[in-house]
């Protein structure tokens, strides 16, 4: 079970907010991704890796604004499909490259995510995704597409974005199916984005939503489902932080599941930032996990040997 | 052997050419083509199934186009990559909902077809993608973006179009991963769009090419590599014709693969249309398959027990 390993890969790890998103962009911050998971692979773990899509569904939701004379925009669950295909094929393609082309199978997973159509988020969305607005578009968008719309930034020209549900995710709906891959030696790229939200409808039926899954919280639960006994978070940071942004901070090399506790309570942690990374990790390792870590792409190797990052354990 | 069933629908099952392709078109569409799928899946058929994806690549690659003052335009092969994301995700969901949710796991895997880099269809390309432009604008771009542009109509205001590369299918990259998700039990979407197409580098890593590889072909090697009897094509008509277009037409109801090739030299099919189909088939039974079936969708499972459509086998 130990050798079984859920990597949780940040959104800015393939596209980098001061880039553009050009495709050789982002094949470049995929290689160097890649790099550190083939490291992993080579040591004989077993990888299931989820991966952000902020980024990239950002700018499809431009081109879809841009060309919505001429061309029907998707919805927001759509963009969603479309880039776990994008990240899936770079990725594919990258760890191929690294790993010899023949040595073993790469291969994303189209995911749907199940989430309670009456999760309070509906009622009350807050995750801002796609452009900044004017206030006039703003109010245009909100008339035409009922989408709702928040004020995000305190001042300037372009201070309104579009902010949507993020319910809990209840269920991968491909998770047997990713399980039956790992098993049988595949390395699997699945719940992209967080994955495809869907709810049940009234006719029983699965239906997508226009929502945005924690992908932290969708991949604990993949990582239960494949039987994970490491979960492996990657971010911006090389570990998590005592006192954040003050000038007492300081990283925190272990703490247990308790500990961790102690700390969210306290108030340690950013709601919306590392907050749920460390809840996403208590999670894991209460439903059975082995542990847990957080920590930058580049310290990847080293934090699984404990050499680097932050380490949640159970005692 | 003769239990397991590849299917290869065509584009226009997803996106009729007079829809405009909202997502509610593409869904009912979608719904359509699984409830034909999912009656043949209740007949006991192990099912592979590979679909086309023009209609999509060609909004998203006026999408890109419109929005390129503000957001990167991605390349042909990355919109592959895309469409395969967003029509698995809808048959997927589709194929859950008609045959019970936990009955049976549906995937879509994101799949790279290799080409030969060396293939003549580089040097003179002659596939038609996306919009079609004026002159002044066809000249722009083949200025700009080093585009093939080529006459498609011979007047009217908009004659243009770019070309690319339809370069031959060698192998499906990811094919010994969908034998194994097919032998798990896995209805397994793949090679969508004819696959994402990707030469060997002279590094001799793999790299993705703006090219468009035919969905039959590659669909008859997935066939192949799965180990399918039955390679079942699903299209605009009925069945295969003797002297189509000519007052003499009259419908093939079955046929051997020496009839078969004997009519294609005649010039009974229509190149780039009927001709690579049967094409398809016929390699399909010379490299061992038991039967191949050329039909329309609504025509699929009466064909599949003989009382419709096109069968070609080797006597």
């Amino acid at each position: 079970m130990g050798k079984r390993i859920m990597i949780a890969l940040g959104g800015n790890a393939i596209k980098q907010p001061d880039e553009l998103g050009t495709t050789e962009e982002q094949m470049k911050n995929v290689a160097t991704a890649c790099g550190q998971i083939a490291e992993i692979s080579r040591q004989g773990f077993e990888i299931i890796i989820t991966h952000g899509n902020g980024p990239q569904v950002g700018n499809l939701a431009i081109q879809q604004e841009q060309a919505q004379e001429l061309v029907p925009a998707q919805p927001l669950v759509i963009l969603g499909s479309m880039t776990q295909g994008q990240i899936g094929y770079m990725m594919q393609q990258s760890l191929r490259n690294l790993m010899g082309e023949e040595s073993i199978e790469v291969v994303t997973v189209v995911t749907q995510v199940l989430v309670d159509r009456d999760d309070p988020d509906f009622t009350d969305p807050h995750k801002p995704v796609g452009p900044f607005y004017k206030e006039e578009e703003a109010i245009q968008l909100k008339i035409e597409k009922g989408w709702t719309i928040r004020k995000v930034r305190p001042n300037g020209d372009r201070q309104w974005r579009r902010v949507v549900p993020s319910p809990v995710p209840l269920k991968i709906v491909e998770g047997k199916a990713v399980r039956k891959m790992v098993d049988a030696g595949m390395i699997v790229i699945a719940s992209g984005g967080g994955g495809i939200p869907v709810i049940l409808n009234e006719e029983g039926k699965l239906e997508g939503v226009d929502a945005v899954i924690d992908k932290d919280r969708a991949g604990e639960i993949l990582a239960e489902d494949v039987g994970a006994g490491i979960f492996l978070i990657l971010t911006d940071v090389d570990s998590v932080k005592l006192d954040y942004g003050k000038p007492t901070e300081k990283p925190i090399q272990r703490m247990t599941v308790e500990k961790a506790r102690t700390y969210a309570r306290e108030g340690h942690f950013l709601p919306g930032s590392m907050g749920p990374k460390v809840e996403a990790c208590i999670t894991f390792i209460e439903h059975g996990g082995e542990r847990a870590i957080i920590t930058s792409l580049a310290k990847a190797v080293n934090a699984l040997e404990g050499k680097a990052g932050t380490t949640i354990t159970r005692n």
